[in-house]
């Protein structure tokens, strides 16, 4: 893959989320390559409320690593 | 989405975890775009003891980073 | 909801732990507001050994932040 | 319940580990009370493979908890 | 095993995630030490969504360690 | 059980995650006790995708804790 990862620091937390949601997307698709499997799994975790919770908490922990490169935007 | 996550920062504990449940939603939105469909996955976790403990995971994970963000209002 | 969380700063460890239980419940009661529908949830969980580790788990993450607002107690 | 935690150090991460095993099942008898419903629970998760490793998920939670409360017994 | 995890410093965030996709799966390998079984085990996570969304976590974990090795590539 | 966790300070990350793995298993040995017992569960595990991948979290977790322990090994 490309550098697709070139720095944590963003310049806002929303914009911080967005990309703890694109760092979460990342592994799945290095474990899972083909584009077409990972289509076909779309409906089993976009229509069950356990595997969106599951993504979130993902979202979760990735941002909590964005927000400490940022220094939670306080400065 | 617009920025709806402009800052970290809360007054009181109490309104940080409310940011920490706001922000473990986001992410479900961002992932299954389709509100009628959230609302049709609501009774699954809502009446769902294991799906309801997992979300106060993500709760708990998202408040520690809002929590130190406030450096813990200890000041 | 009042202002159930004013503080996260306790006495001692012991009591840390009992607001980590609090606060583990809390998110609960935000998703599922129907006290009924959350004691008729009761025995899914308290009987079920897998839901109380999960149970445990989100204290242990709360605990955390509870520790790291206190300083661990070290003072 | 006693102050049955009055800290969070201990002489050795041996002890900070038996700690953490400890908090983590403090929390499952804070949520069933009962000693008799516990005990007939008990071969739920102690012959579960899966039961396991997530009780060892918890206790991780909490040792890395105690270990931050020791500096890492490094002084 | 050899000596394969000798820093956890890399160039850029993008390796660093490389590194942790490495470091979840070396877990793997060492409990199930038998490539012959990995590989028939492959197609059930890598073709179930909730499988590859906890890939996704553990990769989450070990890249929060080490981006704060990396001090989170402010330097 | 003896000392087994004298220190979490090891010469290299190597050898940090081989302590993860030990600090790992350690929890499941005190709560199943019975060595045969534990025998018995270990094809439940190691050959089971979702188990393997449970398995690399805790130790993910733990490693996370032996890295800050050895200050990332950057001294």
């Amino acid at each position: 893959m490309d550098n697709w990862l070139p720095t944590l620091i963003t310049a806002t937390p929303t914009e911080g989320y967005e990309l703890a949601v694109k760092m979460s997307r990342v592994a799945v698709k290095m474990t899972q390559g083909d584009a077409a499997m990972r289509d076909k799994l779309r409906p089993d975790y976009a229509e069950n409320a356990d595997s969106l919770i599951a993504v979130s908490d993902v979202v979760a922990h990735h941002f909590a690593t964005v927000a400490a490169a940022n220094n939670y935007w306080r400065d």
